[in-house]
């Protein structure tokens, strides 16, 4: 009686198994140039004996975040979280009123508020996230992510994923892909939301980070977050980064703008199998249109470069038959 | 027909995992209160329903590798790859001959070639595994470990694993645990072997790291190493280095020096159940007898503070059946 229990446990687990791979990936994808290759990629390096074989170890992919998993218009979603901050701190910072970069943040002037370059940036970061423990700041993300609406759609920003690359995230992982964000964006900004937005685990996020330091607070010993930067996760930091936290070169690389170039040229100059794809933006009805002359997510080189290294160029007005799952 | 070869296949699989399963874990610890306590940890927190059990997701085990994983008398064994890198690399410096500490290098004497304190180790380490690619470097280090034998022992120095340790990964793995390195060592000198060593992926190996930088090299994009220092994987820079990579507090950690005090002190002072554990070495005719005294691996405020914390003492003389799978 126990064995056939646990058959018959074997026999639903193996059916149910057979229906999830039964269904055709990338369902939200138009038939084209480059869900073909897509899938003509994952097929070759999944096919044992083949020439083109990829033993499942060595199956890396890695994903820019911003614009090309969900959107980055008409700022980066962490600059709204810095804003939101900004107002949130204002109580206890009434100096901040008279004082830039902050008193153009509080009139929701980014632009204004960015005005004096890298310095300018580097205050406002250390000012909404640094001082306070790793633990306090996954709050303070996990309690604003789940409640801050995108100021033109009213969306929460995590309905704000492309449906059609979540699909390109599960097919990959479906066939022995082990998936990592690599983004520009703050990795302590994307870790406490991505496992249950991307199913993918902290320890596979990569991105641009502050110094901390171990400490004793109250007895208890804390990490604190300092106002110093540590990294920057962008154009030719993304193959360092790739290289300090996976340790190996992917197969595969994601991107939409031209701070993922040297991403995609690494991973798709070395041996073997490779695939480079670059999300272009050209939907101004269901998304946003922008390439070339976007100070957000610029995509210019990339544009010129894609065909000549052989990454295939995605149009979302054409390719994709939704944004977002909502629709 | 199909059908049944399905089941039968899922039958054989079943029924192969069944008997990994049946083994008795950790045939190489002797019985006593340091293995009864590594398996009433790991049947605890895999109990559905019980109030400590932990999900697989947050299964998260953390390693020291020297003196923890691997043998690391007289020196560390990294320290013996740089003095057969200085040899290798002499013939093209014939200036240090005269200039030190490549001269006490040449020597043979490391004690001595240290006395010029941390500018000296920098430039040793500058020296010996800077100015290349990560591939370049990843050649070395494999060729290296796969003919460098050990000076007493006249191991690989992969031979000189610690059997019983290699159990206790196998262990943790098999009950839904990630399994990390978290070492003083250098991230790219333990990478090249670890996957086959310990079945730890590259991606799951945290140390020490000097900065890297993207360029092109004839044409080839390529990561160089520089000479300067990014990250000191050790005391507490250790809970640093665990929070960059793996994002999350673990809940259990193995050390064996006080350089993995503070990585302890993190991991069993988070909510829910904890462990850690301490490798006292005790065994001067099977390995090395050291702790307060000794100037690599020195234990003291662990030995101390062990039981305050609740950590597990690892006698390896009463303990461990064998050292080294050799025996």
């Amino acid at each position: 009686m126990h064995s056939f229990r646990v058959f018959v446990s074997i026999a639903v687990v193996w059916l149910a198994q057979g229906w999830v791979a039964a269904q055709t990936p990338l369902p939200s994808w138009n038939e084209g140039a480059a869900k073909q290759a897509i899938l003509d990629f994952v097929a070759k390096v999944t096919k044992e004996g083949s020439p083109d074989f990829v033993p499942s170890d060595d199956r890396i992919a890695a994903f820019d975040n911003d614009g090309t998993l969900w959107t980055e218009q008409p700022m980066y979603f962490q600059a709204f979280f810095v804003l939101d901050r900004v107002k949130a701190l204002a109580p206890e910072h009434p100096e901040w009123k008279d004082h830039e970069p902050f008193a153009s943040l509080l009139k929701g002037e980014m632009n204004a508020a960015l005005a004096g370059g890298e310095r300018t940036l580097a205050e406002i970061v250390m000012a909404t996230h640094a001082g306070m423990t790793t633990e306090e700041f996954d709050k303070i993300v996990s309690d604003w992510i789940a409640t801050a609406r995108h100021p033109k759609t009213g969306k929460l920003y995590t309905e704000m994923v492309y449906q059609p690359m979540l699909e390109l995230l599960t097919h990959l992982r479906n066939n022995g892909f082990k998936t990592f964000i690599v983004s520009g964006g703050g990795i302590e900004f994307m870790r406490p939301w991505a496992q249950q937005v991307y199913s993918i685990p902290p320890e596979q996020i990569i991105g641009s980070s502050i110094k901390t330091k171990y400490e004793h607070r109250n007895g208890r010993p804390v990490i604190v977050r300092l106002p110093e930067l540590n990294f920057i996760d962008d154009k030719s930091g993304k193959p360092v980064g790739i290289q300090q936290h996976i340790g190996r070169r992917p197969i595969a690389a994601f991107g939409n703008s031209d701070g993922d170039f040297e991403m995609l040229e690494w991973t798709t100059s070395g041996n073997g199998p490779r695939f480079g794809l670059i999300v272009h933006h050209t939907d101004a009805v269901r998304e946003w249109a922008y390439d070339r002359q976007s100070s957000v997510g610029r995509l210019d080189k990339g544009l010129d470069e894609a065909k000549s290294h052989g990454w295939t160029l995605v149009d979302m007005k054409r390719d994709w038959k939704l944004i977002y799952r909502s629709e």
